[in-house]
Parts: structure tokens; sequence; C-alpha cells
């Protein structure tokens, strides 16, 4: 049974309030991120794996892609995604990513966002991602950055001072590779903690080529918008990373 | 001036005394991994940069290597070296790794371990392994990971409690790239932090092919020989990185 937080609805609620603010550390910082990866969408098939409400799908269809499918598990995300972000260039999927069968398509842009520290199987994710790209074709993926992944415990990794400053952040566990539970909004939700080398080797050992690694911080004028945003200074909160099949 | 601490006598004392025990981090985790990613030194053409007393040269000579240059800015390394691992088939040279001009020669393969974190110009030194490369040829190299080299305190990143047990590794400034300067045996050691995007990005810029990353723990008997290196597993010291020249 594969996870689907985002279809318990204390969950889903909660998460769609804070997206809908508009001034999120995907909006400032891991989205900017990803889309500069993407040289050119004009008349690019398109495959989003965790689409989610369907923002970054919709971008795609709006930029010049000639097709998306947007993959999601949840089927509330799907139907917010229909609702919210309908186009014609979009074919929306309800479907863990790891279930996904797509017999005689490939695709010239691969991308997920904020999916993959869901997967429990790496190696298998990025063996389908190699057969469902084209020749040539680009895989961009954005993940939480294994520092922030790799600690065990259940409470913050921001190390506090009496009076609330942060004074560094606390890194363990990471070469111990798997599951990590947490709370966020809702209690047990799953994550997967790998180390980079692991992130970066099997893309290579499946044939693919690195192309770019971006550890981002907040694009101008995100840190005025959300202050807290000048934490990814300290420590990066994700890791994009784009490869290419030859 | 480029900097040169392994000519101070005080360091150089303290630091010959500690690899001369066998049982370092260099011995049970660095240097393995440097070691595992060379397939064969087969009639190579080999450059090793920061040779220090040579070991590591002399491996390549006693492997098959056809010719190894090896590069210290240490006069009190280079003799060193000569006293201790000559070899017919090994040039020694006394000259910064920045200041290196070999016009004619280009090498199968590049080395170096542990020395570039001491380079404050990373691009340009790209550029040199580049121009230094044949066709196919691999340049791997060993530095200080960026989780080590992140944070600015002097003081040290394990943070512990009352008796003293580890409670996790402090991480800060991840994202300030540049100058640090350290206790080493003496004061003022310079090392330079780099992220991991900068250290695998400007491989790829400069051309080169990245091929495998390694953040490596102690080898089978390392942490029986010398306990403390269980703490590799809580976060890495080291990363190796191997690239090639297409």
């Amino acid at each position: 049974m594969k996870q689907n937080i985002y279809d318990n609805p204390i969950f889903f609620e909660q998460y769609s309030a804070l997206r809908e603010t508009g001034v999120t550390a995907n909006d400032f910082v891991e989205q900017p991120a990803l889309k500069s990866l993407i040289v050119s969408l004009e008349d690019k098939i398109v495959l989003d794996l965790g689409c989610g409400a369907g923002s970054f799908a919709k971008y795609c269809a709006e930029n010049g892609a000639a097709e998306v499918t947007a993959v999601d598990i949840s089927s509330n995300m799907i139907e917010k995604a229909k609702k919210e972000n309908p186009h014609e260039k979009i074919t929306y999927l309800c479907t863990p990513i790891e279930e996904l069968e797509l017999q005689h398509q490939t695709f010239d842009l691969i991308v997920s966002s904020l999916a993959i520290h869901y997967i429990a199987d790496y190696p298998s994710l990025i063996d389908m991602i190699k057969r469902l790209l084209k020749s040539n074709g680009e895989f961009i993926f954005s993940t939480e950055h294994p520092i922030v992944t790799a600690r065990k415990e259940e409470i913050s990794n921001w190390v506090k001072d009496g009076e609330g400053n942060k004074l560094h952040w606390a890194l363990d566990h990471y070469q111990n590779e798997g599951k990590r539970e947490q709370y966020w909004y809702i209690d047990g939700v799953i994550k997967y903690h790998r180390t980079i080398s692991t992130l970066i080797n099997i893309l290579i050992e499946k044939g693919l080529v690195l192309e770019s690694v971006i550890e981002p911080t907040a694009i101008p004028g995100g840190v005025e918008l959300r202050p807290k945003l000048i934490n990814e200074e300290r420590r990066p909160s994700f890791i994009v990373i784009k490869a290419r099949k030859m």
C-alpha cells in the first residue's frame, strides 16, 4: 500500500491552505530552481510525477508544451487539479507513481516536484523513468535535501537557545538510508532518506547523464515576503537534479 | 602566496606522526574510497596533485602505472616522499598545484587526495585539469565534505552532552562559500568551503562527465581499530568524486 497522506482530510485541508498562501518555500525556493533547469517547453511531451493540484502541469501547458500527463496518488489532489488547473493539453491521472502504466508513450521531459522522497524504491523509479524518456529526454526533479531528511529524531532539527534563536541545524544518521517518520499536520508521515551519492549514482548507473545539481536558496524578494526563508542560507531544504537520457 | 601549512615544522611533525600510526580516517575511509574508483592503473600516465609523502604515488607505481608525476607545495613533504617512497616511475615536483606548468604532458588519470579544499579557485583548477587530461582520461579526487566545512565556528561541530556523548553534528552557513579558518595542530589553517552543487556543477560546466560520487564510511575492520570512525555513519567527513573527459 503506497502512502497517500494527501487524501487524509486534515492533511489535505492544511496543506492546501499553506500552498494557497502563495508565499511558501515552494514558491520562492523550490519551484524557481526546478523551472530554471527547463531550457524550453516548446512542443514538449511532458510527464509530471506527483502533480498535486496541477499548477506546474498548467505552467507547462501554458508555456508551449504539446501534451502534459500529470499523475498523482491522491484523488483529492487530482480533483482539485481538474477543477483549478484544467487545460486541454493536460491529462490528469490518479495513480501511485510506482504503478503508473504508460505502455506506448515516451516523453521529452519528465518532471517531479517534491514527490520522490515519498517513494520507497528509488532504483526502480529510475528504471521506469529511463524507459519512459525519449532519447535525449530530460529528467528534472526536486526532493528534500538529504541534510534535512537524515536525522531520525522527531523533534525539530533547528537547535535553539533559550530565546528561540536558531543556533545551528542538527545533523545525524546520514548514512542510515530508509524510512523517516514525522509529524507534518498529521502523525506518521513517511519519507525516505537517501544520501546525495545514492541520489546521483543511481541515475548514472541506470544510464542517465547528470547535467546539474541545485541546492536552491530563495529568489530575490522571497525573504522579504517570507522571512524564515533566510534559513535556506544556513542549510538547504531541497536538492534539484537534472539528468538526460543519451 | 599559497598556503603551505605542511612546511610549518609543528604542523609537519604532528601531521606526520598522525599519518604514521596507519590507523587514520585516511587509511580506513578516504583512501579505500579513492582507490575503489580506479578501475586500472596498468600503463597509465598519472598525475597526483597534493601527493604529500608519496604513498599514493607509490601505490600507483607499484600497481602498473607507466609514469607518475607527483606534486606537492611542501618541500618537507617532497623530501619525505623522495626518501620514503622513491620509485623509478615517480617524478616528485615541489610546486603549488595552482602554479603547475606541464607544457607538453597529458595524463590518463589525475588524482587528488584531500588537497582541493586548500585551493581558493576551484573553476581555474578544473580548467587546468581538463587541459591536462587526455581524451577519455579520468579525474578522481577526495575533499572534505561540505557538511564538514560549512560551519564557520571554530569550536567542534559535534555537539555533546554533559558526559561528552556526541548528540548530533552542528551544520550552518552552508551556502556561504569561501574561506574557513581553523585550528589544526596550528592556528589559522585555511580551507575553502564549497557546496556539493558547486563541486559537481563546475566539473560539468567545464565539460567533464560525472561518473560517481562516494560519501565513504569505514572499511570493514576500520571501526575496530579506530573506534571513532563509527561517526562517519552519522555525518560524512569526505566526498570522493570521479569525472571523465569525453
